[in-house]
């Protein structure tokens, strides 16, 4: 921890290096390092030691050492979820690589450069090999400068890219938030994640939600341009950066997967987004889509193409999809008939309900609360940001991310501090503040909760929980829990039929389950009931990259789903009234 | 004549309105015109009559009329051919229109765009459509806008377009000469050609011949990139002016077909010619190619393809290709053993001949004498240039382009000049100038001949042929005779055996063959087996795009195609140091 700290790299330490927080988590690379103490034993899992992971404030260097320390440990700017359960899968990337030799051309053998590489590639066995425009224009000096010697890159029978031999080639997978980009480098031959950056959407100037930013796309004949513009170039940094981490070159990049809500992937692709914020709400595509990346003007291999899942509906995006194929509920309720749940929580949220061998899914506007946004004292989960409050007997415990002194609150910690509110009477079962509870204040907008007096923050400013902040996180977990209900609803079960609740997503992974449970945001079903993954959508678009079949599966899961319109069901104002109270 | 002159368009006039050189050409469009005088009868075909085209000259308006001038008729800065025999073939176009009424979207039918589109195809009968992504972007606005009742334009199964119901589909054919550019407007519907343009090919000022030009391209980085974009921005303009000429726009251009030599394609695709301009001289791509306009820059439909049809070998390229399919060469030779040559006269002369079942192929470096340049007082075929000249009894007779005084000579009239003044002895058999013979002189630089004294030229300074110029058609002249030659030998013919003798290209249109065959660059056969088929290439390309049969022909063409590399042949010195003679 001290050598880190001492090299201006600024790692996260919750506990202050008492060893329980288990925050400091780095992985040895090179050299050896004292055993693990007993914290790290109870924090670490006996895989993930014999793996080399670490905390960075139990372990000491016994000789030089090369330690690799992953975003989730530094005190970046914004915490995003990169993380999930990978779950397992069959590894037959949709790329591989062929080596070749070819004869060179003489004068008395003049056939083009293409054609002999056609016949080299049919002497191999593929059948109707095909190599088209944009790799034709490198492939004739590339033949040449490495000597007839290739190894090539080869996409179901299309030649996509030629390199020098035993070059390795990599795949970028990319889940695009509505907020955050999360962004992973692959290696195709093995299906290893090599590098992992994630950043804010650029295009959060534009707009927080999804509605806002289809409203700035169609303001005008250029907006539309700006919102994609913006979105790539920032996708080009991610590039650069991963490429960096390993020391690859992005030219190395030979495939990308981009996962995103139906917005977000009409905004990546330059689609129009009108028609989608309109009623009857219009994908322009809902098919799985395979572009070049060089018409996007993502910088990958010139041959490179970008596949992008199906959407099931205009508000359930290729994100999703790719989750439901990471946690493999399709096969979970076909299998054995079990009832799966499964959650990407966000600025919208999308649910799925797999339940005697049907899929149902929806979509809420559950808003951005959860990023802290609306929300008075609100902050993104980043350095400072409250995220945990428990409340016991009168005193009022908080814990913010990097340890320091708080000077905001994030979605985690917004809804631990209500659940916590409510839990100990400082608000009732509507929402409303009880005016006589200690801390409460009446203000000129109306009531507030003082969190943490002006003394003991960062800024010298007191953190509160407004009226207001209390009414639109009723707001988030009341649409929620509509979506949660109407699927079971037209699933015919009762919560109790659940045998796994799936919760994907940042949010969903730093938040509390039970006092999710006790503002009735989910179903009040046994905690090991809930599994928290992670960044399933994430993980489903590397699978999406290292598997054919799950290419195959995509289409499948789309036909099967049924997506269920909310805000038109005849029992959805009842529904959501009920959901709101806490 | 008056009307058209007193409206300011240059009209071609070389006999000055007598009605013998029959160069105003003109047809018809609205009103009466006088009858035909028997001028006329002795110049246009009965057909031609019928179908209005007359003599600007001879013709008086009756009534109100509109007269269409084409462009051969107008002194244009630079003579292009762009007629030629069009041959029959069956309309079977590559694009064709489907008129779709398409059920609109509900919130009870949520399809996508795309899905809803590629449903209402399937059931017109298309089995698999596609949509692919640079429609995409357009297509959800097109089909709101047109209300759902749209004329798609369905390219095979992909759809490329989405149109107003009964908008008319057009095809662009572009024959890329090295020296100049000639580009039709196609309806695809009738495979009428509606408008064509010609103009000089930019590259022209980065190297005059294909090895100048492939020099200039790989000089660094940049200059393939110059020569692409260059070519490129003038054919944008070429299309402006077509579209303009019948007023359409030019997104209904919904394929293009482009052919040229493999230097030019490859140059118009961006591709390297380095390995084409050195030993063993390869073809990057020698199958045919298909790129979306876009990606070339090309100003078209979002939606539209290029099609190149396939090279034969390095210095044989699609031009050729597309002359042979417009002459039905192949065809002739296999009905009933035909023995056909086919020449397309250029810059770069391919040759082909058809002969018991094969195909033997060949292509000369003639040099750019016959585009005027390297010659003394050459210039390209523009008005003032020499085109034709007799020698009789002492007299010499010239003729300009335009029929104005000379200011220079081009290709036919250097040919007519040498011919003739081999005829009076002027020269000798190897191409010596005759000291004593009246008009010769001798200068600094070697001998000359005045062909037309400065007091009868435009600028007041002599035009004459130099013993240079005369070394320069000796080379050109030699380079073909010795591709003729040599393809004769392979298939075990003499010149006695050819049928048919197929000159295409400008020059080859507008030169003399009886004195091509005098300075010995023809075999001497009866001039009635001499056809002079005009711009067959561009000819060709229309049929390309007009014709899925064509387009199937191109490959099977390509297979039976036997190219001969002229450079190696054993006899080639001693059949070229022959050809070289008068």
């Amino acid at each position: 921890m001290q050598a880190v700290q001492a090299a201006g790299v600024e790692i996260t330490s919750i506990c202050g290096g008492e060893g329980w927080c288990g925050k400091c988590r780095v992985q040895l690379v090179l050299g050896e390092l004292t055993s693990a103490t007993g914290l790290e034993d109870e924090v670490l899992s006996e895989e993930e030691i014999e793996n080399g992971w670490r905390l960075a404030c139990q372990s000491q260097p016994l000789t030089h050492v090369k330690i690799d320390i992953p975003p989730e440990s530094l005190t970046s700017l914004q915490r995003v979820q990169m993380e999930g359960d990978e779950g397992g899968f069959e590894l037959d990337p949709v790329v591989i690589p062929v080596e070749l030799h070819i004869e060179p051309p003489t004068l008395a053998d003049q056939l083009s450069d293409v054609s002999r590489l056609k016949t080299a590639l049919m002497e191999r066995g593929v059948q109707s090999p095909q190599v088209k425009f944009p790799l034709l224009i490198s492939l004739s000096s590339a033949l040449r400068i490495q000597a007839w010697q290739v190894r090539l890159a080869l996409r179901g029978e299309e030649v996509v890219g030629v390199f020098l031999p035993e070059t390795p080639l990599f795949g970028l997978a990319v889940d695009i938030g509505t907020t955050k980009l999360a962004a992973y480098l692959v290696n195709l031959e093995n299906g290893r994640t090599l590098a992992r950056a994630g950043v804010a959407n650029p295009q959060l100037a534009y707009g927080e939600d999804v509605i806002s930013r289809i409203a700035y796309a169609n303001q005008n004949e250029t907006s539309r341009g700006v919102l994609q513009t913006r979105l790539v170039e920032r996708m080009n940094d991610l590039v650069d950066e991963l490429c960096l981490q390993v020391g690859v070159v992005k030219e190395q990049i030979i495939e990308a997967v981009m996962v995103g809500n139906t917005a977000m992937h009409h905004l990546f692709l330059g689609l129009p987004v009108r028609q989608l914020g309109e009623a009857p709400y219009i994908a322009a595509v809902s098919e799985s889509v395979e572009v070049r990346a060089q018409d996007l003007g993502l910088h990958v291999a010139p041959g490179a193409y970008v596949y992008m899942p199906p959407n099931i509906a205009g508000f359930v995006g290729s994100d999703h999809v790719s989750m439901l194929l990471a946690t493999e509920i399709a096969g979970k309720t076909s299998h054995d008939g079990s009832v799966v749940m499964a959650l990407d929580v966000g600025t919208n949220t999308e649910i799925s309900l797999a339940a005697a061998g049907r899929i149902l899914s929806c979509s809420c506007a559950s808003g951005p609360a959860f990023e802290g946004a609306h929300i008075h004292n609100g902050m993104r989960a980043a350095s400072g940001a409250i995220e945990q409050v428990r409340m016991v007997t009168g005193d009022i415990h908080v814990q913010t991310i990097g340890g320091g002194l708080p000077v905001g609150i994030c979605g985690s910690g917004i809804l631990d501090a209500i659940a916590e509110m409510r839990k100990v009477g400082i608000i009732d079962g509507t929402g409303r503040l009880q005016k006589d509870a200690p801390g409460v204040r009446i203000g000129k907008h109306g009531g507030y909760f003082i969190l943490v007096p002006a003394s003991e923050t960062g800024h010298g400013r007191e953190i509160a929980i407004t009226r207001k902040d209390i009414h639109e996180m009723q707001l988030a977990k009341g649409a929620i829990r509509t979506g949660i209900n109407i699927l079971m609803l037209e699933a015919g079960i009762s919560y109790e039929d659940i045998d796994e609740f799936i919760i994907a997503g940042a949010f969903g992974t730093y938040l509390d389950i039970g006092n999710a449970v006790n503002i009735g945001m989910f179903p009040p079903l046994p905690l090991k009931r809930f599994k928290q993954v992670g960044n399933a959508a994430g993980i489903g678009a590397k699978q999406l990259l290292s598997s054919v079949t799950r290419r195959r599966e995509a289409p499948e899961i789309i036909k099967r789903v049924e997506y269920v319109e909310l805000t038109t069901h005849p029992l959805f104002t009842e529904i959501y009234i009920k959901a709101l109270l806490f």
